[in-house]
């Protein structure tokens, strides 16, 4: 019998949806394995870019714990970047979480954390040059549809963070299963981390 | 100037989160040309099948009429099948809609709803023998990542859905916007709608 998982998915207002649902969809496709807890600072719906709410099941507290911290992107990062108590939160979670992991934009969340400090990272390609001015002493990567230095998993921009959650899937239950979440889904995953035609066209 | 259009995505306990999310992220990246709303048969928020919930923007009203109206899949729609005021608000709102779409087993709610009678359409490949008999006049096309039959859109399993949002965005708006959409989102469109590797792994 595998243990259960909890997956801790915070959430801020302008968050961008498909770097939510995307990884939340795969996890959900294992629900045996795996539990989902949307974390926000409050407990109010939170309003995504495009103004659709979700609601969250728990609220940022200060003992929070999980075996994976997943971190959206979104404009809403912009602001978030400036919200020392959200960024103590998420310090403070990912050094107890088993697994740290970013789509798109969260990764400047996570670099203003000091999570990736010295760490390998990527982001979303399109917002580069402000998403890697927040994390001067991370090892940015271009290249790369997501990055897996040890416990950390950081994703390129939005949809990239479907194929890296299929990634976490495989390292955390094996390959077998990752293939038969996509299959399921009815998704081809891109199962190498390197490919990016996107760094290429921003020039990156 | 573009007319702005407004999307009715319709939500019911048990949904699958991407089969509505990969389509609004999509959608919500024109916030110039389209604006979303979230329907459901109650203004409670809405479980998802994993259990995150989204907050509905408006309740399914008599004189409901979208320029798309999107219906997701899910298992939920064993239940709704048999929900005979929801089939008849989405066979009455589909008649006003410019547009109808649905996404995996939403076409079993359409198909239940009489609106797919005689047309062409498709549906999730791993509940294919279900979700078709819920439709027994329905052209069913089982290789198919989605397929379009005039004003109705209907795609196969989960991620299928994404790839029919940007066809339906190609359709509106032209696929330069299509192409920016997918652009951004980091997404590799999926742009030839009879690509389907998975009806032939289910022996379609």
């Amino acid at each position: 019998m595998t243990a259960m998982r909890t997956i801790g998915a915070l959430i801020f207002p302008d968050f961008e949806l498909l770097d939510l649902y995307g990884p939340l969809e795969m996890f959900g496709l294992l629900p045996e394995e795996l539990t989902i807890r949307v974390v926000a600072e409050s407990d109010a719906p939170v309003a995504s870019k495009p103004g659709v709410r979700t609601v969250p099941d728990e609220t940022t507290a200060p003992d929070a714990a999980y075996d994976i911290l997943l971190v959206p992107g979104g404009m809403g990062t912009r602001r978030e970047v400036e919200n020392a108590p959200l960024l103590d939160w998420i310090a403070a979670t990912a050094s107890r979480s088993a697994v740290t992991a970013s789509v798109c934009t969260g990764s400047a969340l996570l670099a203003r954390a000091g999570v990736l400090d010295g760490r390998r990272a990527t982001t979303n390609k399109k917002a580069w040059d402000w998403a890697t001015s927040q994390g001067p002493k991370v090892l940015w990567q271009p290249q790369a549809r997501w990055v897996e230095d040890g416990n950390l998993f950081t994703s390129s921009g939005i949809s990239a963070g479907t194929d890296m959650s299929l990634a976490l899937i495989a390292r955390l239950l094996g390959e077998e299963r990752a293939d038969a979440v996509a299959l399921h889904a009815e998704y081809e995953r891109v199962r190498d981390p390197g490919h990016d035609p996107f760094a290429a066209h921003y020039g990156l």
